[in-house]
């Protein structure tokens, strides 16, 4: 027997209902392994916040550090102001955990509607970047609050950062299509895309089973609504990449079935999954989350687990689960969790 | 009788068959007004820069600044190493220029397709920022082409560059519905995030008729295929209106269709107007390329030069042959200028 510590991050709103459902599946797809699941709940999110003004302490980062992966569900409230959750606790436990991929699979399931009329094939991967870019939050304010104010923000990019986030995208590629898409802006931001096009060469050169092809950040949006069939899978910046998976989200039913994986490949520190969704205040407490990203998210974390038989049943469920809703009355979310662990258990 | 001396860059491909029809059609909006035109052709892009290597002379910049205004086809071929056009050409005009406004409406017009199932009303403006952001060539590279390379990229934000953009996009949506977005990613990108947050407060002061929004640059692409008819006016820097005119562009209905005017709204120096499509080598020479985009910016260039009737005359010529193409075989390049130019005259 093997034990997956996991630290349980249920967040704010919606995220206290998506979890558990999460939870409830995990358990039933490892029903009858070798591994149990051993939680601890951490309070984290925008009532911890208010409480304390705590966000996210040396002494919560050490004990998260000691779990083997984190699942989270989402944090904040409109009361905290802009950045704070987000740089304090999100990408504190991105950068300090060095969770350098950040993996969003994008798939439009049967029976899932999506904006476009005709959407052909969805099914690709965004591997963005996780731990550079404009994301490492090195700008700077003179004459704050003057006519004269100056700000800066800037983006950092180093060889080390950039090739093991491109050597896991040929990686993704040749298990999956064989396509990969470097998305930047190379013909404007030439330093940093001089980089990513240079890597993405070299560690190419590695992998002749997979052709590669790129687009402009602009362009490679326009495709994303006219022909995303073109992508398998995408590797792009830490910025882009943010931007490509919303809208991705979006084209592949939306915002509610996308998940995502915090991914440090090296197992040095705990990885974490999360819903890509918020933690939607509007409809929390209610009942009427979809915890279906949150499902999915658990699936990229049996995927990382090397689980991936697992992770396959989990996601067929939630195929299944999805293609029958058309015609059937909504179900509540705890209703829905209960459904997928069932099916999961029945495959 | 007053006279508008107009530069212009047909530049490479179809932009040689574009120009000439966007021509025609602003010949024919001015007849019988009290202006006249007076066109100076500049050879620029990648022809030019074959044969003499040279993008963008000082000369050249002398020579364009003693014009009204410019109208620009497309630059650019295969051939053309990624940025060199880009950056030594075209940005080095807006920026040489001071063309802080880059002004990208989107509409969809009754007859065009749209890659969106249920787009509603599509009719929003984009003021991107011209001259500022992660665009200013800011950036840097420390042991190129080893595996310690670093590359940064500086995006550098001015309250005075923020503040006239803004001001301008308060003008245009007062003139408007009413509605601005300022799109940025404050929660990331705080310093650049807080200096566009002020500005828009303060500016949005003086404008108790214009009810102002913000969305997260992510956020924003699922809005653009979701629920673009919540956009007005946007307003945006340098890179994410880069991104999102793009996306707005296809949902449009193409960017064959996507106008563009990058404006210096003091006069001081000439501003360019042309579409957001490119060169399109693929197609160029055969009369294939629908100049509709480039009569779009002529119309732009008529509002800039106070001539707003003979700008919605051409738009209204537009609508008009847009709605009346299904079903009729398709035109060349000229019969669509010939047809634009006859309607506008018949208006
Ligand atoms: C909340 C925010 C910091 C985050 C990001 O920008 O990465 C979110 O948009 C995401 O995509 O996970
Ligand atoms: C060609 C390129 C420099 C340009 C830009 O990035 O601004 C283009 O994409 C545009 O939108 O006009």
């Amino acid at each position: 027997m093997s034990t997956l510590k996991l630290a349980v991050i249920e967040g704010d709103g919606i995220g206290h209902e998506v979890v558990p459902e999460g939870l409830r599946v995990l358990a039933a797809a490892l029903e009858g392994s070798d591994v149990t699941v051993e939680t601890t709940p951490f309070d984290l999110g925008a009532g911890r916040w208010h409480r304390t003004g705590e966000t996210l302490t040396d002494e919560d980062l050490e004990r998260l550090a000691e779990h083997d992966a984190i699942l989270l569900g989402a944090v904040g409230d409109p009361d905290v102001p802009s950045g704070v959750l987000e740089r304090g606790m999100l990408l504190r436990l991105r950068f300090a955990f060095d969770q350098y991929v950040n993996l969003r699979p994008t798939r439009l399931f049967t029976g899932v509607s999506t904006p476009l009329q005709d959407p052909g094939q969805v099914d690709f991967l965004v591997v963005r970047e996780g731990t550079e870019g404009p994301y490492v939050g090195n700008g700077g304010t003179l004459r704050e609050g003057t006519k004269d104010e100056v700000a800066t923000e800037v983006s950092l990019n180093t060889a080390l950062g950039v090739e093991r986030v491109v050597r896991y995208a040929f990686d993704q590629a040749a298990a999956r299509r064989g396509h990969l898409t470097l998305v930047h802006k190379h013909n404007v931001l030439v330093h940093a895309g001089h980089l990513w096009r240079r890597i993405v060469e070299q560690v190419g050169a590695e992998y002749p089973q997979v052709s590669v092809d790129y687009a402009h950040v602009d362009a490679a949006t326009i495709y994303l609504v006219t022909d995303p069939s073109r992508f398998d899978v995408i590797v792009t910046d830490n910025l882009f990449g943010d931007i490509l998976t919303d809208l991705a989200g979006a084209i592949g039913g939306g915002i509610g079935l996308a998940a995502s994986g915090n991914i440090n490949p090296t197992g040095a520190f705990p990885s974490m999954f999360e819903p890509v969704h918020g933690s939607a205040p509007d409809i929390a407490g209610q009942g009427l989350a979809d915890p279906t990203a949150t499902v999915l998210s658990v699936a990229l974390l049996l995927d990382h687990i090397g689980r991936a038989d697992a992770a396959e049943r989990v996601r067929r469920a939630v195929e299944q689960d999805l293609a029958s809703r058309a015609g059937r009355p909504a179900r509540s979310t705890a209703q829905i969790g209960t459904d997928l662990a069932e099916a999961v258990r029945g495959a």
